[in-house]
């Protein structure tokens, strides 16, 4: 893709497990780490990194030449959303086609400049998005959001076989809402199960990228339009985002040149 | 629609928010009132109505004549799934037009048995299901889920808005996984934020239809194929359920002769 290096999807095969969060941190961790780095959100009925990234209703990208956007710029890294052309209060109600149409559009003429890594927020399920994506992109590797519970693993599974099929690498897991720390006497409760993203990782011969805390302030922060590596830079999320970041690009260093479909990794 | 007397479509617009497990405990209360209920689950890419109901992986649908299926039957309640027709492990890798094929299958060819209410539950967004369900079903009333994070209400907005310009009444919202009770020391934090559903409600003049706390027991019932409402049903969950319930009873049988568009209640 043009002005892009490398591409990385985010993906869960269920909704509200924390994908789009995951993608901003790792996204704004990675340009922490010295690298030019963009956002796609391909979520188009359910557009959040404008908000996330703290861009204002309203805010609109620019033309740039015939046919082509912009993207947006927040807290150091570049983005396009559906929320940037739309009013986001008014439901898309579009068939399948139509879903794919616009995403292909944000995909061609968003003129990205001269990233090392642009992150795709991916929409859950395995449907238009996932296909037009696997047909129309290069990915170079994709990472995997779960929470732990039963219910969540089921999708999450979904998700890999997904980009198995389709011969996109998964980097690995993001365990995400692992444990809630109660804020007045720290007793830890896994409030949506435990364990759940190592026995995934140990299935399909992958890593757990990371393991995050149930946490009111990683919520608070993104609702704000800033999240918790920027709020917090020196928080212990922050570094948990940091070293996800380093492990992407690593496995992506290590994955140039080779034409294989998949990577793995001993996580001994 | 044949053998089913009143449909209520339990939506979000973000997944992840708790609406299968809403669907499923509603259901339950319903039938627990006295009524004869199904569940058909409309969610073909993360079908969860199996494994909530603790159906087994591998058990089908029992043929009805020619092209008709049976209904599984689960603690006293009649259920369709995609989950009963295909490996749930695999993902269903299918763009817009297959999903609202599958999905207008499932509607047309399951011999529900005298069933006095049928409860959907939707799959995330407002894509080819939605637009199905509004072409196809007479649909009696919509129930919103929400959590209460500014996040989500901008998904469940949309969610409103959708039924709205379908005429379809919004029975009420629920706000699920609204404070979390710390299990030792019995402190309480809005994890994913407080006062949403009322906020919401108020502002599309409709009523708050239950606040669900954000419970571990709530999580480990469904997960274990038993809900709240059968695991234990004389406790505050199942209460709010089967008040619920009612209340979904209580404005159907309201508007039964009532070609308006919408119903409204004043919650004084």
């Amino acid at each position: 893709m043009e002005g892009v290096k490398h591409i990385v999807a985010v993906a869960s095969g269920k909704g509200g497990v924390g994908k789009s969060t995951v993608t901003v941190n790792l996204a704004l961790a990675m340009a922490a780490e010295g690298y030019r780095v963009g956002v796609l959100d391909a979520d188009i009925y359910g557009p959040s990194q404008a908000q996330m990234l703290g861009v204002g209703e309203g805010v609109r990208p620019q033309a740039a030449g015939e046919n082509r956007f912009l993207p947006l710029e927040a807290h150091g890294i570049q983005a396009m959303s559906m929320a940037f052309m739309v009013d986001v209060r008014e439901p898309m109600v579009w068939r399948g086609p139509m879903v794919a149409g616009a995403f292909q559009q944000m995909l061609t003429q968003t003129k990205w400049d001269d990233l090392d890594y642009l992150f795709i927020d991916m929409p859950p399920g395995t449907g238009d998005v996932q296909l037009t994506l696997a047909q129309k992109v290069p990915v170079d590797g994709a990472v995997i959001v779960t929470t732990p519970q039963d219910i969540a693993l089921l999708d999450a599974r979904k998700g890999i076989e997904m980009f198995r099929k389709v011969k996109v690498p998964v980097l690995g897991v993001v365990e995400n809402m692992s444990l809630h720390t109660c804020s007045q006497c720290g007793h830890q409760e896994p409030v949506f199960g435990a364990g759940g993203g190592e026995r995934i990782a140990t299935e399909y011969d992958t890593r757990v990228l990371a393991r995050l805390p149930l946490a009111l302030s990683i919520r608070e922060q993104v609702d704000g339009g800033r999240p918790s590596v920027v709020a917090e830079p020196e928080g212990d999320i922050a570094a948990s985002f940091r070293d996800m970041a380093r492990q992407v690009a690593e496995q992506i260093a290590a994955s140039v040149g080779d034409s294989g479909p998949s990577i793995s990794f001993s996580e001994e």
